[in-house]
């Protein structure tokens, strides 16, 4: 019978937590490194103490609480996610994958689960990059040896440190964030390949799959790759009272047009075959932005992900055609900010995670990540996977967002009986 | 013969006005009451003073300079605009307007042209608003007993003193900067219905029509009706990654849909047989404006012109059926900003303006005024009209503005030819 994670003592967490940086109506604000964040981290160290866990720190604030297994030779199994949120964000993202290694260990340790490997729960620092950019710095900065070229000179050390506040902040930059805090410690102890031989994370899910399908937890089988662009616009601007509209070349008109018609595109490629196709037009600017002046200037930008690398190549070949032709009278120029490759996951790691599932009698599916995780860099070192939880409304990054205590204890359960399985698979 | 102005003198004025306030790259930046504003003042006493004017300002600095005529009774004519400039702004709008007043006098008393009427050259203060908004605050205040009540309230003495500067200023508000000015004068000195009887300005036309159709000037009838609305969509938010396409209700997707169907069905109702008719998207804003999320909040300003009530109305209607459907599963709300009726100005005046300009054997046109001028709030309380110029490529507000010396000085005969028919015209 497989072992299962106490829904007491994960909602005990969960109550706990949710209370560093809570802002008063619901979610939290718990930038990374701030104090709301550090009494996050005391209360890590506190519990895992409780159970005998070994806490480290290394040079760029991670934790580690370690619990010995019966082999002094075998590497770590760890289990981590980031304390750190979006400005008015949840109690779930990733606070939970961090409350999740917390309970796998408190677990293994109350029911006094015979296992070979070392077990570590380990808080990421500043995923989100919410306060000091970009997202995911920190994984970036300890993966950087081992992801891609063009992906890793944007998570350089020095650079990293240097990174400036985007909203009020003590500290200059992380650099001096990073020194402030009392959670730092030798470079030796970050995660890396020779110490530990798989990474396991949990997280929610963040969109309506699995509330829809009826499901509690997901088995994440990899991360669509994705290309971010920039597309603008060039017109000219007259008054808004003056100038014939026949004569105008108006940006923000041009923009509109374009985004529209890139809509029926993109839509009449993928006929709907393919749910996981996702596009998004997040931000857009206009210059000079007067209700009485013809914008000049329209600038939008473009995020699109899917797994196949055909099916994003056809669509940035739509995109690039669409750039060619004029709009409104305005020239379209576009510029790629990132393309990222599909991650696919550890197969042996994944494997694990859904016999877990099936064998805890969950309602579980196969699930693929849109979003960015920690994880997606981790895989680049280490065999490493993914448990998506259930998710309302599919609702995160906003107040709002919620996990119920069953479904976050679920995928605990999950994640204990992966960790198990890989115990017995690793040397 | 008609008179006419002086070609020399008119450039002479262009050159040494456009350094005040020279931005180094051709144009100019000169908010109201700054020490560039101040230059531009001092210069306009000194020409002034030159040719025997008397000088004379008021409480809001307006400035006065007049030359007696043969009936000490009569009231005054005058001719007035502006000196202060947007940010980057050109070496013409507003400042020609002043000019065009000086050059008058000027060729009055070196002419020693027979007038019965006294005539003054005015500089109306703050005109622009670019640093202490709104845009006509001083002819707003100035004329509030006059201009329609729902516009008078948003210009009242007291209110205006409280506007903060928009941009870097010594001062707090614009009373502040108003109490430190020299000229400053008493209230009895501003302009009045029971001294003044008749008021001119010349301004570039910011437009292209006159351009087109090869003409210098351009005889203006009325200023346009217009309204001005907020158009807002109420969606919501997700991850960019994680939200199925189906699923999601993007606002500045609705932004856009909304956008290019309102000109398809502004563009139906007008079928090109109103080309005075323009509309204007000039600002949009989403929520959260972040690549990563979809918008849950999108916003445009809609700026509507056109002189007829009755096209005003239709296309307000078809805005308001608009903004009842839904679109891309986002509500829509619209909410009215500000509504202005067409200003006609002076028949007598516009036909004195109309006549000079064909007995000056210039090309001409008569010509409706899009953008709005301290002249339409004075037209509620004055015979009141205005000339345009030709203007290089319509464009204006920005740094290339421009309109040829030639054009500027045939403007200013236009309106000393009216001036001279007004001064037999009235008692």
């Amino acid at each position: 019978m497989a072992y299962k994670c106490d829904l007491n003592r994960m909602s005990d967490k969960i109550k706990t937590f949710s209370k560093f940086g809570d802002a008063g109506h619901g979610g939290i604000t718990r930038y990374s490194l701030s104090p709301e964040a550090h009494m996050a981290r005391e209360e890590f160290v506190k519990r895992m103490e409780a159970i005998g866990a070994k806490i480290e720190c290394d040079d760029v604030a991670c934790m580690y609480a370690t619990i010995e297994g019966s082999d002094p030779n075998a590497k770590r199994i760890v289990l981590g996610s980031h304390v750190d949120s979006v400005k008015n964000g949840g109690n779930y993202d990733g606070i939970l994958g961090v409350m999740t290694g917390m309970e796998v260990l408190e677990t293994i340790v109350a029911e006094n689960i015979p296992h070979k490997h070392p077990v570590t729960a380990m808080i990421w620092t500043n995923e989100e990059g919410s306060l000091y950019p970009p997202a995911m710095m920190v994984s970036g900065i300890i993966c950087n040896d081992y992801i891609p070229k063009e992906l890793a000179v944007n998570f350089q050390y020095e650079n990293m440190m240097k990174s400036t506040p985007m909203d009020e902040s003590e500290f200059a930059n992380f650099g001096e964030a990073l020194a402030a805090t009392k959670f730092k410690g030798p470079k030796e102890n970050r995660i890396s390949p020779d110490k530990y031989c798989a990474m396991f994370e949990a997280h929610l899910e963040q969109g309506p799959i699995l509330e829809e399908a009826g499901n509690e937890v997901g088995a994440v089988q990899l991360v669509m790759g994705m290309f971010n662009y920039r597309v603008r616009f060039h017109g000219f601007t007259a008054h808004a009272g003056t100038f014939p509209m026949g004569k105008r070349h108006d940006a923000l008109f041009a923009a509109s047009t374009f985004l529209c018609e890139m809509h029926k595109r993109f839509d009449e490629l993928n006929k709907g075959q393919e749910p996981e196709f996702v596009y998004t037009t997040g931000e857009i600017y206009v210059h000079p932005c007067i209700h009485t002046c013809i914008p000049d200037e329209a600038e939008f930008s473009l995020d699109v992900r899917h797994p196949d690398p055909e099916l994003r190549k056809k669509v940035m070949g739509i995109l690039k055609d669409m750039a060619k032709e004029e709009w409104c009278k305005c020239t379209c120029e576009i510029e790629e900010q990132w393309v990222r490759d599909t991650v696919y996951f550890d197969k042996d790691l994944v494997r694990f995670v859904e016999e877990s599932m099936e064998e805890s009698g969950m309602k579980w599916q196969k699930i693929l990540s849109g979003a960015g995780h920690d994880a997606q860099f981790c895989a680049y070192m280490l065999p490493t996977t993914m448990i998506f939880t259930r998710t309302k409304d599919g609702l995160s990054h906003c107040e709002p967002e919620f996990v119920s205590d069953e479904d976050c204890t679920a995928g605990a359960t999950a994640a204990l009986g992966a960790v198990l399985k890989a115990d017995k698979f690793y040397e």
